[in-house]
């Protein structure tokens, strides 16, 4: 099976169920195969040939999902590029993946701009929507692509092996790295998330985190699969996306932290109806218990924290609860909803402590987590150091660790790579930071370790304050002394406007660190 | 992904959950999981080696399910035999699988004995249970395996396209044909059931259709996937099985027709409750919308026509409905209810007309299933020829008829060769048997050709008469001739105590031809 042929059993098997709706555009199945099929054609006219790689620069919208499909079917690899990226960045890009064409839409002709007098080749550019002044004579409009017959266009048969997608990770350091996504690790991870959120034709999905990201690009095939309908939310507006809630009777979809603790904080949220909402996913950064309450009142409907890497298409684990957790106290289950999850249907997943063993079930002991199973990405694309340094036994290693429980719940403590050791003793900035959000004025904050001459490294926090709370450092170390050992403690806690992010909403330590080494 | 994993990933997010149960015993995920590999272990240092076949003749029991997982731990070919075979059918299959070992309940000695008399080879007898005198010493215990310590014991590290189990269709000519299914064919399926059924570890499956056959084997594997729990009927009784439906707080099984028209007859069926009862899934045959409004009524749950083959590991369509059809009038509901079903997740479908093209999707024009898809038999053990018969351009031809709607349900009218031409004429049986079902004297019927010097064949029927109800083939006929053009009224109605039936329950055909042809 490859991405295209769910496409197709969507058309055969829904041919004039609603699959797609954006402004006054309402698609069945037939139309959006049909609409995909001429849109392939037009790429193929226009010199994008199997396996060339087709850049995608895009806001959410119809036409990210119509290209994700396209490409599919002209066996072309799709590179979803980072909306928030700059030139340097997407020069790299670009050329690292050696893109035939790039699709973008206008909006982004400043930062095309530069990436073309920065010498970046782009043989094709092809404009989606708003072709920009500046580019008058170069390229081609999407919307004339989609004219071409798809009469003679016939889809590539392709291998599970052959690669669908290439997604570059928001690594901040170094040459940017394209994790490669088969066909086959892409469809597995469709019918892997069928199974686990039960998705059925009466679903609807909105995008409202960004399609160019796994998170929530994974919908669009597992969506489409069970014959649900998708919608589009090409920027956030709170206001905005609670009428879609409404107006497109959305029954699930993924949102970010930031853009789900605005939605939930926005004025008269808890007081809407939404008896069309059923789940809602996030992840990308633990949560709290409270918080998770706070969703479930605010919605009426079920949250599930969700964890995963673009190198597994994305999910490694889901925080649904299983069915004897459904009868315990409330308390119980925020709880449970508010960990890092279970093991998601398609992966294998182990904890393994330094001694290269599973460590016990216990929910106390530490190790790094790594996965194996058909979602597992292949490896990074023409970079055979960075793959074989990312596997060992065969088994994906995530850099991320955790604890697992009896339940088989696992709890992320911490990166590797930003674990604290202050004084010989290992302090997983997680726990810290569960205990300052607990602090009714905290609304955003990353504990981080930075270098210390007596003691190795010490533990420092950022936080961000909500709004009207007073930033009061004493009352905030109190609270941590009455909930942490000494030594967890932070040393130091900075008062930030907001907190410096990656590309894909992460927050970066990374930032937080060299800040606090130049003294800002 | 192999079978075995299925298994490690339950007992690894499920452990403490009930696995199975049977009589007293009780097993977890966990506790299954460490019987399954002992059982492996003891196969192993009985002489059971990878890709050996393994022959089981077992009622349903937990110890064939820990057949089932012993046999993929060990990389072992799995060949579950139909238990009322006779001993020239079992000896014929033993012989063409070249089978290691056989492992056999004691209530089959007898026809064991003769098998063995016959000269079929049998290096090693293993007995389940109940070890007849008659063997007193031939023969290990499989009692005595499950001790074997299962400490060191490493299950085979499998590849998807190794085989997983043979299973031998109850054709009624020639040497018997053993459909291999692999590894991938299994898994693949039983993500997609989670999926299309949307399991849960809150399912209880009881396996009450032999697990000899995929049409209840697959849910072995599905539901262990899922974390639900399996119990077992080891022959069928109407007021055990009921029984066993509140005991144990069934979710959901597979009937054959038999065994449902049976149970929706049974005194006091329709008084019973079945809370927990959430789907009921049959097929083989086709159903009358009356009669699942029967079911239904009775079960007061979700019912499922299914349709699939050995081949296919085996669905390859369900009557799910979709969401829309939900929303119709219950008549409208049961008849979708009662159809062949729409595609099944994991195979891709066509109908194919004479012309070699798809049909309309019209429900009317007829032509043949064809299938092809992940969870597609990659052919017959050591049969290249029958391999080569039943694919066309790589898609596994059904040799059934069928017409398709603008829904996308298929609706079966006959076998390729079941299919009546009288005097030119086209006739489908399951059109001309569905009218005789819809009078109520009929409890069963089959229609079939029968060669005719004047019109080549001529329409005939076989019909059991419901308890109580006049043999009246008049009344029957002038009912026929009320709902049915002229040519395909039956020329001849035969009242019969039962109709004959393969090993798996099908009505034959072919039997009825023949006994016909003989003036029975």
């Amino acid at each position: 099976m490859n991405l295209w042929s769910i496409l197709e059993r969507a058309a055969r098997s829904h041919p004039r169920k609603l699959a797609a709706s954006e402004g006054e555009e309402h698609l069945t199945y037939a139309e959006l195969r049909e609409r995909c099929l001429r849109l392939a054609a037009g790429l193929r006219a226009a010199g994008v040939a199997r396996a060339d790689r087709l850049a995608v620069l895009e806001p959410n919208s119809l036409a990210y999902l119509e290209l994700y499909w396209a490409a599919a079917a002209l066996g072309a690899i799709l590179v979803p590029l980072n909306t928030r990226l700059g030139p340097r960045e997407l020069s790299g890009i670009l050329r690292h993946s050696g893109a035939r064409a790039l699709v973008a839409h206008g909006s982004f002709a400043g930062v095309l701009g530069d990436v073309i007098e920065s010498g970046a080749a782009v043989d094709l550019l092809i404009w989606t929507r708003e072709r920009p002044a500046t580019f008058a004579r170069a390229g081609l409009d999407l919307a004339d692509l989609l004219q071409h017959p798809a009469g003679e266009f016939r889809a590539e048969e392709l291998a599970e092996s052959e690669i669908a997608q290439l997604y570059y990770t928001s690594g901040t350091t170094g040459e940017p790295k394209g994790v490669m996504l088969t066909h086959g690790n892409v469809t597995w991870h469709a019918l892997g998330a069928r199974a686990e959120f039960k998705l059925a034709d009466s679903d609807v999905w909105i995008h409202v985190a960004p399609m160019f990201h796994l998170a929530d690009a994974w919908a669009s095939f597992a969506i489409a699969w069970a014959g649900g309908t998708q919608v589009f939310s090409p920027r956030f507006d709170e206001a905005a996306v609670l009428d879609a809630f409404a107006r497109h009777g959305v029954t699930l979809t993924n949102l970010v932290p930031t853009m789900l603790l605005r939605l939930i904080d926005f004025d008269g949220a808890a007081a809407r109806e939404y008896p069309s909402l059923r789940m809602i996913l996030s992840g990308g950064a633990p949560i709290a218990p409270a918080v998770v309450r706070r969703i479930i009142e605010t919605f009426r409907c079920e949250y599930v924290q969700t964890y995963g890497m673009t190198e597994t298409s994305p999910f490694l684990t889901l925080s649904l609860l299983k069915s004897h957790l459904l009868l315990a106290a409330p308390q119980v289950q925020f709880a449970y909803r508010a960990k890092t999850g279970r093991a998601f249907a398609t992966v294998e997943l182990e904890v393994i402590g330094e001694d290269g063993q599973p460590v016990a079930p216990d929910g106390v002991a530490v190790g790094e987590i790594r996965a194996r199973g058909h979602t597992v990405t292949p490896g990074y694309w023409n970079d055979p150091a960075a793959s074989a340094r990312a596997f060992a036994e065969g088994w994906l290693c995530t850099g991320d660790l955790a604890t697992i429980d009896s339940e088989g719940y696992l709890q992320i403590v911490d990166r590797k790579k930003d674990m604290i050791i202050s004084g010989g003793e290992k302090i997983y900035s997680t726990e810290v930071e569960s205990v300052l959000y607990a602090h009714g004025a905290v609304a955003e904050c990353a504990v981080y370790g930075v270098a210390d001459p007596l003691w190795g490294e010490r533990v420092e926090a950022a936080v961000v304050v909500r709004a009207g709370a007073p930033a009061d450092a004493d009352a905030l170390l109190l609270h941590a002394r009455q909930h942490l050992a000494g030594f967890k403690v932070p040393r130091r806690i900075r008062f930030v406007a907001e907190l410096p992010k990656t590309g894909t909403g992460k927050i970066s330590k990374r930032e937080l660190r060299d800040r606090s080494a130049l003294g800002q």
